[in-house]
């Protein structure tokens, strides 16, 4: 326990903080240049399944497939859990079908739908026909419910007791549960719920309340009846915003006709709230995908894709410089400073687009406050416009000793901010209103916007007072 | 129960999920414009405290102290805890000293610290003043820890019990303390802890475990002792991490000593896990604060101080593109395609940088994998700075009738191209060696970085070449 302590001391980011020190990395290393599975496998034996999942992210395809075949037997199913999915999938084709259905088997319904959606129809059969019935049952149902919905998020195992219990038999049936062969109960639950008998929760009863209380009272006096009830159908997002919002640790899930089904814990509830966060991330960031694991070529593919949305954007900044040209031709200090209003704009806009794009996530911005937002952006960038106009307005003229030159980076200085504030903010208002993430290509949308006007605002006005 | 499955089905981002429904919120405004504080009251009263709070976020700054003032003693002091920042500060100024104090005494410890460290030295010496002794006492034990770490993550209520006892014993413990008048069990709580003598903490007991096991049974023999212990100086982003990797609900916290001093609960790492997301986002969208909520001139002063960032390196650009002024003069067309070049860079570049921010963020990417990372984005790079160099040199001799003119552009793109992949990995990576926040201010040095190499290498080119 010391030790442990001591590990997390002063651990940062550079650092691997958990698993594996430097030497049992070394050592590893060397047993896969000598190819010795036998020592590899004693290296990785007792190790807790997170740690060999980051160990089989961090190493190249190759030596995922040897790692997998070295752990043989001891290979943990909830490795699987953990793997990016890239990983996953090469870890599961090393695996086999056979071995695949075994693992399976073993897992919570939820994590084994999870690792079976991601298999192709034949290999979903042919570990499915593998499994033992009961199992499959479960985990066939699951798969029934559409992707990123609480039935796919729930696990099947939920712990309900009747109305008439009191809270002696239900401690009673918990320690009987557990000494039967066949135990149903989940292997970690942190609240119960009593149901009705149309099997539909009328309350539920967190743990630490239940330890707290004599074993004579009926169920029914402790049991809180206003729980949020999540619908097996709600999108996940849905749900994680329900758990933050009402910091729940659990909850349970129903199905249409308003029967229990199943529970969703805070622990996937996690992965969703991660998942959300990079997604979010890698839109803005034109990345589309998660892409750190993938292959080379699949990686280049995803960004030409976005580069190639982007060209479309720079072509037609081209095409308004191009209006330009005899401009230009007269006054070389134009294409000097042009970039200059395009920059500011596209960095501005970009700002507000994040604060958007973040708040709409979070919820914080509604319909009841959008217009607040937009307005308050637009201010933002005319104050902003005013202050650079002046700083590079004052730049210019002193360069170029041209005053007029400084007064029209200025004007189309001010022109940039304002539009960029503006489409900062109804960009990705606009993309959540047509039901589109708002994150997704609002980047490109915006610098195209910001690219256009600024270089626009600024040759025209140099055309137009200048020439 | 029915109703509130109802509720979610089919929501989407854009309605108000929660708590108001369309008429609620019309009765509030029309509250709010007649002044009618009781009817204001009336209308929010038995509303969850997250759901008031959310509605505080949305409104104005004068309606937030009307509201907070109508509320008068209904005020839930857990609505503080759901506040942004921004918007806490105003409503502790509305609630004053007293009613302040009143309210960090009914919240639990680890929150009442939260609330109380934002406020100023006098406010917190007079709220900690107003409060009970030994609610005071652990509440200032609390603000000795340095911020964002363990220390002030956990909530000093622990439930301990001694390696001696039986499951039964533990049981009639946790019965009688719920009994006494002055509680000091958490109200909500999943795993107990096994001390020995020193109060060392020797193993977790999950409260399902504990609940379906035998009365006689010692508490020893169902003690998990493979527990994660954190140091109560560790870094809430290694605490988020550790129950991440873990899937933990709860961790006991050690002082230097070793002895159990606090718990750590998923609910306060689920915040953790939301502000590292959204500081990522935030720093990478170069706003640096939370800042939906501030008012406007704040909001002005944080984006423009990355403005300012931005303007030197446009101006780096600007004095790169002033070398050529002559070769600009003499074949205007480079001025038209210029920005191509840049603008491409800077969108592969941001692409690296995200992947390469998140990879670092999620303990992806390691000093073990770290120069992998960067082989394979330059990699990347080449291969899309080879496509598009084809693409973009293919349009610009189309439309220039100058074959010369596009092998510029495509020469230019490709090299581009390879120092966005190279400095999109690169200058995360190293600020992160360096301790810095990988995010922070990487997107300005990845483009002047790209918009540098993207002039210079397009307008040296033509010069040497065209001309």
């Amino acid at each position: 326990v010391a030790e442990a302590a001591d590990t997390d001391r002063g651990t940062t980011h550079a650092k691997v903080p958990l698993g594996f020190d430097e030497a049992t990395l070394e050592a590893i290393a060397q047993a896969f240049d000598a190819d010795n599975a036998d020592a590899l496998r004693t290296l990785l034996v007792g190790h807790h399944y997170a740690d060999i999942a980051d160990l089989l992210e961090s190493l190249s395809a190759a030596r995922r497939v040897a790692l997998v075949r070295a752990l043989g037997d001891a290979f943990d199913p909830d490795i699987l859990i953990e793997l990016d999915e890239t990983v996953r999938d090469e870890v599961l084709e090393a695996l086999g079908p056979r071995r695949v259905a075994e693992a399976v088997a073993e897992l919570e319904s939820d994590d084994a739908v999870e690792v079976l959606r991601d298999l192709d129809a034949d290999n979903q059969r042919a570990v499915l026909d593998a499994m033992p019935v009961f199992e499959r049952t479960l985990v066939q149902q699951g798969l029934t419910y559409p992707e990123d919905s609480a039935g796919r998020l729930m696990q099947r195992e939920a712990v309900t007791v009747p109305q008439t219990w009191t809270v002696g038999q239900t401690i009673d049936f918990l320690r009987q549960s557990a000494d039967e062969e066949e135990n149903l109960l989940p292997e970690l639950f942190y609240e119960i719920y009593v149901v009705d008998p149309r099997h539909h929760p009328v309350g539920r009863i967190g743990l630490s309340r239940l330890l707290r209380t004599r074993r004579p009272v009926p169920v029914t006096d402790i049991l809180d009846a206003d729980m949020r009830v999540i619908d097996v159908a709600t999108d996940q997002e849905t749900v994680a915003f329900l758990f933050r919002q009402r910091d729940l640790v659990s909850a349970p899930v129903i199905d249409a006709g308003g029967r229990l089904v199943g529970v969703i814990t805070i622990d996937d509830v996690v992965d969703v709230i991660d998942e959300e966060a990079e997604e979010d991330i890698m839109l803005l960031g034109g990345v589309g995908e998660r892409d750190l694991f993938s292959a080379v070529l699949e990686t280049t593919r995803h960004r030409a894709w976005w580069l190639a949305v982007n060209l479309m954007a720079a072509l037609t900044s081209a095409m308004v410089i191009s209006l330009f040209q005899s401009t230009i031709e007269q006054a070389v200090a134009l294409a000097v400073l042009m970039p200059i209003v395009a920059s500011m704009g596209g960095n501005a806009g970009i700002q507000t687009l994040t604060v958007a794009v973040r708040g709409l996530a979070t919820r914080e911005i509604t319909p009841a406050n959008a217009l607040r937002v937009v307005n308050k952006e637009v201010i933002v960038g005319t104050i902003n416009g005013v202050l650079f106009a002046i700083v590079t307005g004052t730049v210019a003229w002193l360069w170029f000793g041209q005053p007029m030159l400084g007064l029209v980076l200025g004007l189309a200085m001010v022109a940039n901010l304002i539009v960029a504030g503006m489409a900062g903010a109804a960009i990705p208002l606009t993309l959540n209103r047509l039901g589109y993430d708002p994150a997704l290509g609002s980047g490109v949308f915006l610098t195209t916007v910001t690219d256009v006007v600024g270089f626009f605002a600024f040759l025209g006005l140099a055309a137009w007072i200048l020439l």
